[in-house]
């Protein structure tokens, strides 16, 4: 016999089309690895992806012909692709013959749209239209938006890639985030995305440069606020020794929920909370621990002190020697979450 | 009150995912003319694209990195696609800075997807996979295949290229078309693609060097024969001073009609055949004619004693100074040909 929540997952991995309408706010590697589950059960998705993105010491947000996407952009459309590894293996590929030498195909893609668009902001939505992807990425705002960390000491540090890239902090916590300019606005796109959403996924992502980047828009958090579906938070599975060293789940929740609350006053609560628990590697976590980076623990306590629902499950795999989640493990926790207040509406419905 | 076929092509046009299944042979802008319109109606399509071009004079089959597709495929590809304009200026983008200037962005598009893949074919199939596309363009074969035309005066020419090229004939028709190797395979998806089609469609395009080539697969008329789908063949609005100066619809017919028999001795016969009605301007007419091209007349009498039925349409429009079939309506016009026929299917069953 199946459940209700397993017959429903088959429904949705039959026909994605048909699928839950979910919006994930975020960034990074653990968003698109969100997407990448997501997409085999509803085709109905929006990414908002931070754009404070200035590159820094990465070097990589101009080239030789034009404007590169912010990479977590990038990471989304290929994560959101029906042919996932063919396009991966086009954007990644260089061209070795003469003039063409070096340069990477993904890049001359984003430099031809932007040409053609006449802006950087069209050409990624557009990038995204024109390949076969399901559902949509969008970058939080069209403006030139930078962001900056508050440290406990007083100190102020500009730019994102100078917050994320610090070395491992001393006593130096990171407390505010703020964003220049203060009253840049989001795209009205994704708004809309978290107005119909039936489902609002936090992270998984870096804290303060991917998850909280896109909550500093009075715009989004009163969306947020005003939506009718429950909000989700899914925990990141270790710390980052520049924005979270030592956190526990519970702090990197009241980090969120204190920069919504700061942006327009958002009460908003997080309904769920879905964090890992399953057993990793020794060896790898000592590896991990040479770069301060431990597991993220949690305590249940606080968690439903808070009023959260807290679930656990085995999320964490290894990938190419580092800690990531499972893809699908993940999308099917998040859509079960859905299906089941689903049932909890119908319940009360019938009581 | 609607009609039957009306409703039908509302319903179709409303969710074009659950349309009919059609295969469309051919080339050249007449096909792409044709999947531009039934995409509109059905993501069920599949077009069957000759590959016997040899490039020849227009020099257009290597560049710099690679190979590039035949124009058809490319061509049909956008017409395909979801977000045709955009696309279409994205792969005729041409870049303009250092290292790059002069190379169009479909070029490198392919270039990189054949280094990707390793072959020209499979990128080519592995194209329209990535991009937002309705359907599919496949080669007839993936196998190097050249053509050779028989002359009325025993001449032989060579190459696909030359046939289509060769300035206006004085006495000297062709009479046959032929392939080398003889006994190349045609890819087996286009082969199902036949034996699965609801409806089976042939032209418009270049008589010789677009709709017989696929032809001379001997596997592909045998799936035409087999199939239960009817077979329509769409004429051409103009004569083409190297193929067929002086033609009529019915020759045209009777020349499709005796390559498939040559075939493999197939004697499906073409049920519906639809040509243009509409008033073509004079001035536009005499420009042609200068060119030896004058409009394709039909004998409605021959077309009835061959048994096939003749559908006349105002097919005819102006696009950029050419004589074209609007995409439109030729797409409502063969689309409604399916309605009719499950019409009659229906009546027969009921009678």
């Amino acid at each position: 016999m199946l459940t209700d929540t397993e017959e429903k997952l088959i429904k949705y991995a039959r026909n994605p089309r048909i699928g839950p309408h979910i919006t994930v706010i975020g960034g990074g590697t653990g968003l698109s690895t969100l997407l990448r589950g997501l997409k085999l059960y509803t085709h109905n998705l929006t990414a908002i992806v931070t754009v404070a993105d200035n590159g820094g010491s990465s070097g990589m947000l101009r080239e030789d012909m034009g404007m590169l996407p912010p990479g977590d952009i990038r990471n989304c459309i290929l994560a959101l692709a029906d042919t996932e590894p063919l396009l991966s293996d086009l954007f990644h590929y260089r061209f070795h013959e003469g003039r063409l030498s070096g340069q990477s195909f993904g890049n001359l893609f984003i430099a031809a749209m932007n040409s053609v668009c006449g802006n950087f902001y069209e050409a990624i939505i557009n990038v995204s239209k024109v390949l076969a992807v399901k559902g949509r990425v969008l970058p939080v705002s069209l403006q030139d938006v930078n962001i900056s960390a508050m440290l406990s000491d007083g100190t102020m540090i500009i730019g994102e890639s100078e917050i994320g890239d610090r070395p491992r902090p001393e006593s130096s916590d990171i407390v505010d985030i703020f964003m220049q300019p203060a009253d840049a606005l989001p795209m009205p796109e994704a708004v809309d995305a978290i107005k119909k959403a039936e489902l609002l996924v936090l992270g998984p992502g870096s804290l303060y440069t991917s998850i909280i980047p896109n909550l500093l828009f009075p715009e989004i958090c009163q969306a947020i606020e005003s939506s009718r579906a429950p909000t989700v938070y899914v925990g990141n599975i270790m710390t980052q020794p520049a924005e979270t060293i030592d956190y526990d789940t519970t702090r990197h929740i009241e980090a969120i929920l204190r920069h919504m609350y700061r942006s327009c006053d958002c009460k908003k609560p997080i309904d769920y909370c879905v964090v890992n628990n399953a057993w990793i590697d020794e060896e790898l976590i000592e590896r991990y621990h040479l770069q301060s980076a431990i597991p993220v623990t949690t305590d249940r306590d606080r968690i439903i002190e808070l009023g959260i629902e807290l679930i656990e499950g085995p999320l964490a795999c290894v990938h190419d020697g580092k800690i990531r989640h499972d893809h699908t493990i993940l999308a099917r926790t998040v859509i079960s979450l859905l299906d089941n207040l689903e049932q909890d509406v119908r319940s009360k419905g019938n009581g």
